[in-house]
């Protein structure tokens, strides 16, 4: 995580609950002085004060603090229905500037005033990540979050964000962060990181004013001849850099976020935009700009399928029946429970039954699992952006995690420019287009 | 005004109000598209598009556009009433996120989007200048613009502001900005601004990411041994610079915005504190943060007061039999109205009686009228930055601008950084804090 | 003149003979120091106290310590000749580091010792230019003045110099030095300045590391749609910028030399050569690279001859002929004397005889004496650096100045890149290469 | 090495004889024009040329063409004992002139007129470093070896360099550089580099404008408490960083040039009074700045001197009787030879008289022979800076190449600011300053 400017928590010992209690309390003073017309003229100080109070009391401490933003920084029920009402007997400029200025939770202007002071936007984003966490046990506290994603959103807005080439210019303090937060497919070091940056390769990175240094998300991408079909080639270390001449497809391999505090605040999809746009500036001849991607949900899920599942949920009888060959076949060549079986898989030399029988599958999964709750996240996310789903890959991705989530195979999704806009349209409607071999196939 | 990245209006011949009519249109249409679902995906493409539109129709069509958000964009009033009564029977996490997104006006999160595309937050800003000036004659706009308020309140937050200093290794380019936009001790040429630039003379800006290049805000600052009592000298083009030794007093001796789309967004009481940290910061010896005003509005406010007035309104017995004998007196000797005397008085020489009446005068003026609505810009903005009324100087500014709007007489408040929240607490709630010497004047 | 770090000259009073003879002898106590071998070890050190005393001495002082350099810095001609003789005999590669070793005079390895320290190129930079002043009445020194050239045509040598774009980004601090520095035509204030550097006109400066902030040499040109006939056209402030669509030709109209210390260094023909490369590859449509000149040596090289002159030196009898019509038309018009008549010349009306007589004149002494000591030192320039001498333009420059060198004649000059090597070689052998139109006029 | 810009050398295949004498043809052609009036004007182009045909004959053309330069570019010997003559004749400005003319080796002109062009210096450098290594087979190329010396020497002055700060912030290709040319403690990978790079310890590298981004020479520095005794706490991956408030010597523990073609420049005399100026000015409480040094040459020196030598060469008897001692003792226990001995040394456990003797050996090898030819090049270099001899650490570098080249014994040299004139002075003059508890020891 960044650091937080002038904020050191190193040595601190952990509080007894009484400190802690006075600590809060300090805290808590120091906002309620922040957000009142008192602090006002001096706001820049008193953020900082807080914002001292607040990074000694991380996390635990953190989430009390969220605790009294829900309880204390909330709107006043009774004067926002009295706003609402006069607003609906009256929809005046004034009764509308009076209702949404009651209906605001005083939190979001304490939190406004807080990212004021130096350090306080890295530590309101660092808060968040605490209080995502906390969310599971302490469910209450939805609200006090949506305000701060609102914020963020507000704040991490597309147009404030300043994307950048990643290379080997880069310093090496932002490339150890690269090669930290790489969440797809591990960078084993630093002879690894340096293939990765050389010309046929490049990676991009979004960063924010307020956070200088901090990647918060960044993309890498392959420029080669054709649309990839496996990932080792991408990833090799010793693969020669082909020429500029070669570059026909932009293939993005991978997509890393950097910062959990900003979870649900848009940022891939400006950024997968912006390096097309730049690319093809940069090599126009560039006709394609497709993924090379992970479905990380399909071994699970067709694990968790039972035959009746499989059948019942409409499945056309010809996958129906091939889900079946296919538990067959992985069942009775190994006797063993599929997930043991797919990590002994030999693809290449897989029978074209099995094959064509977890392909098809596959293509179920995205082109009708993706639209509903749970479904393959990044499936939903290329999708989601207006991605089409143009081509399967066998024996795309043989590594270890390759295998067990995938059970090897990959997907390629294609971005068209023109195509954008229509394919999200249908998707938010529930439909996933395909590429036409991908609809045969099902 | 900055320049609108991309967009260019300089050639097109004004429409008719048919073609007005369809730019409108295509407007809305980009903007309702831009909004929905559907738009999610392309937002950044969607926005340039309108943002284009938006850059052909201006200005008349800039406030037609602000009508169209008025009326398209505002929270449904039966919508609102519903999520409040819900939210005041059980004030649940799901029924105040619900709350809160039925009450904010969706023109807000379709500025959002315009902004995430390049140059929208700077057409924003040039929209909402034109916005601010209709709405005089469209006072039903008010909710529009305080939605726009409220949107670069938190875009152009002080956490968000890049102070830099401006110096003549600054660009031309800057420079002749700054020489266009000060606007309260005007600047003659650039031999006069460079003399405003050398090392005993400070400037300082506040930039932002989005509009770069353009200068927010900016004050000229003079490190002078004493407090200065008048403004010819610190603006002499051949005053040779001090040197570093006799810096004791950091006085600003103006302030000027640039952005009139940002009227009402707090930047000065920032750059103010950010400044004098810096320089204290330079320059350990300083001891004196003040600055040297003029006090525009009081030879107005002597002008409209009649006799009765100022002994109805309370002032005490010295003070308006004072207002009379320097009526008396200025009527006596010159037999014209004030405005006209004034513009002739010869300050060295004024008798002492006229004198001290003028001085106590505005001491009143600056002590009880600036809490007031229509009170003294000046005052209100340093007395409401958390700043003393510490000294009235006479002959302070003896340019015709000054002896028009304050009789020649100045004013220094003085920035005491442990006083400033106690101050301007005070301040909010109607009393001004001064020196001494002042309370004793009146 | 530019600033030298950390030295300050400004407020000592004139020292006294003896004081003087004093700081003489510091400065030549710590030359010697920093030249033994006892020096070598801290030598940054001691170079940077002689630059202190060297810097107190200025100017007077400065030729003495040239004076010093030539009597005890020089090489020693017993054995120089003693290192020929053994090299003579037997011309091995010891004898040759040896006699290199003797024939460098000790002033340059103490230059180069000098240089070492801040500040210190600097100074012998401003050294040289009171040397340059100096050598008229002190020729002895010659020897000294060609150590200093040799080592500053070493270090400002063409690969080690920085081109930058000026333009109004640049700082204000190097614009008022193309401001002062400008000396072909004045630049009357910043507007006019402003107006030389909008988009189709182009200013380009070298910079060295040496000598941070300060150009030494600048070069203004013209994007136009034809090869320019007059200047003044090119520095009308008023004149609306062309698009790029009509830049067809770089016109060359001005160059500049900002540091007189730096004279005899080659830079021009390094700049002008540069700026072609830069500008081509910005504007590929580019097809002429020409300049605008000034003849400034032309109305003097007229008056001072006498038709004898023109007669015996081998002028063809049809320029002869032209020359005494020229006079006769002149003398007879105005009965004055040739530098009167000229200054109230109205070029538009002249008669056609007077023009051609001049315009041959001008052609002849440009094609003849531009290659004879003393002949006009822009020809001289540009026909060095390969030029081709291409059209003469009457009544190019109405301004005094260029009434009063050139009768208001003006002179393209050519750049073609491929015969700018042979041009130069027979420049340098005695002939001028001409276009055709020209060599018809002769 | 550094790359040439635009030269290419990767693919070419070697060529025949034949062609390898026409390209030398190409090269000598060039060179010539470059160097001849006619080549004056497009000097620049010419040089381009040049430097491409020079790329291509790497390596061996590259000797050849140096053996071109000595044959066809030295002094003419007639024409330089005529100017000497003259010149001892009579010492005039106008013989001295011409004598300076005469002596100088054209090719000096040439290699200047080279480094003109792009990538002009960085081959010149290069060249040289093939020339260096050709000098033992070709010995009759040494003085042309020194024209490049002299220049490079001119050009890579102490002025004209700039030292940086390397840390965790530069960019990894300049990092990857430090890790490559580390000569003395080699750098173990990226981990060991980042703990060389924390608050405690520092890199500091020079560049060249010349040679963007190619470090000519860095030094590690380390901030302790201490005069460190042992370099292994000093180069340990897991040692925590100490605060500033630690810091009281700055102990140089590393320095590696990075360019062979750079011999015999001096700049790391420069680069370490550079970095300790710099570092006192950041740390003013800093007392003390030292070396913890190898001593390369003493294992070899021991070995190769016999017990006779020992006695003859004046050593003092208490030495010369522990050398034989420690040979004894040495060969006693282990029956091998010295250097077998040595590298299975426990140092810890050696018993006092083996350690004593090896202790005053050493101390004598540093104290005496260093001023000799052939001397420990590492001793040279820091006496030869003004540093003096100030303790003998036994035990200090356990490392394999530690035992092998000092059997473990590490040296501090100690550069006290107000001694180095003087004490560079007597090392000239064959004495080493040494501090007192050395001079009791021998």
């Amino acid at each position: 995580m960044f650091s937080l400017p002038r904020l050191s928590r190193s040595a601190t010992p952990t509080p007894t609950p009484r400190e802690r209690a006075r600590q809060i309390e300090r805290v808590l003073e120091g906002s309620r002085r922040l957000l009142s017309e008192r602090g006002e003229a001096n706001s820049v100080a008193i953020a900082s004060e807080v914002l001292a109070e607040l990074a000694k009391l991380h996390p635990e401490g953190w989430v009390e603090f969220c605790g009294v933003l829900d309880a204390d920084f909330a709107p006043d029920p009774g004067r926002v229905l009295h706003a609402a009402e006069r607003y609906a007997a009256e929809p005046s400029a004034s009764h509308l500037i009076a209702l949404t200025a009651a209906a605001e939770p005083p939190r979001q202007e304490l939190l406004r005033r807080l990212s004021r002071a130096p350090g306080g936007t890295a530590l309101i984003v660092a808060l968040r990540r605490v209080l995502l966490d906390a969310l599971r046990s302490r469910p209450e506290l939805a609200a006090v979050e949506a305000d701060f994603l609102h914020l963020l959103g507000s704040w991490f807005n597309a147009g404030f964000l300043q994307m950048e080439q990643v290379d080997w210019r880069s310093s090496a303090a932002l490339l150890e962060k690269i090669i930290h937060h790489e969440a797809v497919h591990a960078i084993d070091g630093w002879a690894d990181l340096r293939r990765r940056l050389q010309p046929d390769r490049r990676c991009f990175a979004f960063f924010h004013p307020q956070l200088p240094g901090e990647p918060l998300i960044f993309v890498e991408v392959a420029l080669v001849p054709e649309m990839p079909a496996a990932i080792a080639p991408l990833i090799d270390k010793q693969a020669a850099p082909r020429g500029e001449r070669e570059f026909k497809v932009a293939a993005f391999y991978s997509i890393s976020n950097c910062q959990p505090g900003l979870r649900g605040v848009s940022l891939g999809n400006f950024l997968i935009k912006r390096v097309a746009e730049h690319l093809q500036r940069e090599f126009p001849q560039l006709r394609t700009f497709c993924t090379l991607s992970p479905i990380p949900g399909f071994a699970d899920w067709l694990l968790r399928r039972s035959q009746q599942q499989v059948e019942r949920d409409g499945l056309p009888p010809r996958v129906a029946e091939r889900a079946h060959a296919a538990r067959a076949l992985l069942a009775g060549r190994h006797g063993a429970d599929l997930a043991a079986l797919v990590s002994g898989i030999a693809p290449e030399a897989a029978d074209a039954e099995l094959r064509d029988a977890l392909l098809t599958l596959a293509g179920f999964y995205l082109a009708h699992e993706s639209v509903l709750p749970g479904g393959d996240p990044v499936a939903k996310f290329h999708l989601g952006n207006g991605a089409r789903l143009e081509r399967l890959n066998w024996a795309g991705d043989l590594s270890r995690k390759g295998l067990k989530q995938s059970l090897g195979i990959m997907v390629n999704y294609l971005y068209a420019l023109e195509e954008v806009e229509d394919n999200h349209d249908r998707f938010v409607h529930g439909e996933v287009v395909s590429a036409r071999r991908i609809a045969r196939l099902l």
